[in-house]
């Protein structure tokens, strides 16, 4: 049977690292967490100071069978609400329904097999979301993975991307225009590209409106050489502070009202539905028996649902609301 | 291509039945949506005259091609947060994989078909769900359904089930043992079959808990005469205002602290989570194109997540909690 987190054991000091004993210092599994320790620690760092008064708890877990997760997370910060950023080192083998579910790429690799057949694989990932408490503060998540299943077949996915309740056409400018900037020093075809398919994913299709204003989203990327790959996700995953941070810093004491508020409140419901009905992250993390409270870390801390709830013409809400219905290009 | 709810027109006064058109009067797809709207009525007085101050707001569609709903939603009522009672007539033809997650016995019918095949079908159902402000006083669900495919295949399904945030055990005595006196008296076996049924549905399998304290539950239900099976969904439909009203009215006033408020937020975001994940209506409703509003009336005002909460031992937390870890018996 696969490993799952029942047998997971929380340990005071996280090791070295959580892929121990898997194969050599100098092999990208190994590489990627240890990248993504230090990026862990940067970013959770930085929102330390901005917060103030929050401070990240830290819980971390070792399995037997190898792989591990360090999760942190900040609540009831005085700038944040809710803030995570949680690594998880995990493998062994999985269903292939779980592994079609992973990844675009894990799609076509199991077309070909049975129902229940088990596929090795190992995945490394940093991932993270943050929910400011002024509504005029925008959430923002960010995700980057490195994923390998048997035979030779390995592959990076990443992206990050920013979910306003109100827009301010600057604060947008700024993140994807540091996004923009990091992509065209790696591949000219890159922002168009990975800003496209994250407007793509981040669909909550049932409602027709996507879940914020976007990014950059890629996975399955295994077309250059691995550490070219690698280099692009430590530039994106260590560019969170500076794409991010400011934005918050800005926006997290503007004045507000009671129905701002509520309208906050109301996105992150959206942000819920797109979470548990379509996120590719977290329906693999439920199938596969993962750490509960480090994949739901990302739901906000609270969400409004009313019903049939329509925005009033001209207004702010209005404005954002046609952002979602038709994505526009922001640099 | 399928009728989606994308071709619904509002309209002022519901049609005499959403099924017109189909077949004759003495059909059970018209009689069962007669019954239904009667109990819609019935149901929708009795918790308007109990709040007191909240009224139903209706909205009435009807597709071109035949079928739609009445969907009534009272928001922001005295004892009620938010409590809908929708009405749903749906026919066309619909992908298999949709029809898989309709029902278990859609899961047998489209076991030999191929992705994308079309089956025809007729659904007609009264689904609710009423969430109380008073965290002592419970939510409830119900839903009641007639399903048929083509070549002469039909069903019923149905069940009401009670979420409270916290135990009072005669209150459960009340509300199961209603349902057990209504069961007993169509059939013998119909209570320990269908509240089982209750406890292994509504199950939120990432949580390794149930959404609530039961009730019943039943799908696929054939074996008997169509019209005896109508009349016990009919008794079970009109007996939701006797096994839950009372409840409600002996609770709604009851003091409670602001952590208990809380409590109940997070069980609510608890409800999301089955609903959003693993409801088969809910799940059905999304990939058929159904009315957003109506299937996602389910959801609460609010509800709330902390990250990696724990009840504390002895607590009445604790003691609900380990009712939904191990569903009891209540009559």
């Amino acid at each position: 049977p696969a490993p799952t987190w029942d047998d997971h054991v929380a340990i005071d000091a996280p090791p070295e690292t959580l892929c121990k004993g898997l194969d050599g210092n100098d092999s990208m599994r190994r590489k990627f967490e240890v990248m993504l320790r230090a990026a862990q620690n940067k970013i959770t760092s930085a929102v330390e100071e901005l917060d103030g008064e929050g401070t990240f708890k830290q819980d971390v877990w070792e399995r037997e069978n190898g792989g591990g997760g360090i999760s942190r997370v900040m609540s009831g910060g005085k700038v944040f609400e809710k803030a995570g950023v949680s690594l998880s080192v995990v493998y062994g083998s999985m269903p292939q329904e779980a592994l079609a579910s992973a990844t675009e790429r894990g799609v076509d690799r199991a077309a070909g097999m049975k129902p229940g057949e088990r596929v090795p694989f190992f995945a490394c990932g940093l991932s993270s979301v943050m929910h400011p408490r002024n509504p005029m503060a925008p959430t923002m998540h960010f995700n980057y993975r490195y994923f390998e299943t048997d035979g030779g077949v390995w592959w990076f996915g990443g992206g990050t991307d920013i979910t306003p309740a109100y827009l301010f056409e600057e604060d947008m400018k700024h993140f994807h225009g540091t996004y923009k900037d990091i992509c065209d020093k790696h591949d000219p075809e890159y922002y168009a590209k990975f800003k496209k398919w994250a407007d793509e994913y981040f669909v909550i299709k049932h409602r027709g409106e996507t879940r914020g204003l976007g990014g950059i989203f890629f996975d399955d990327q295994n077309n250059k050489d691995p550490d070219t790959h690698f280099a692009f996700s430590e530039e994106c995953v260590n560019a969170v502070t500076e794409a991010y941070l400011p934005v918050v810093a800005k926006r997290k004491d503007s004045p507000f009202t009671e129905k701002e508020k509520e309208w906050q409140l109301m996105r992150r419901g959206r942000y819920v539905e797109f979470n548990l009905v379509y996120d590719r992250g977290t329906v693999f993390g439920l199938k596969t028996g993962g750490r509960i409270e480090s994949i739901l870390m990302s739901l906000p801390e609270t969400a409004r649902w009313e019903y049939d709830f329509k925005v009033e013409p001209d207004s702010k809400e209005a404005e954002i609301m046609d952002c979602f219905k038709n994505p526009r290009e922001w640099v």
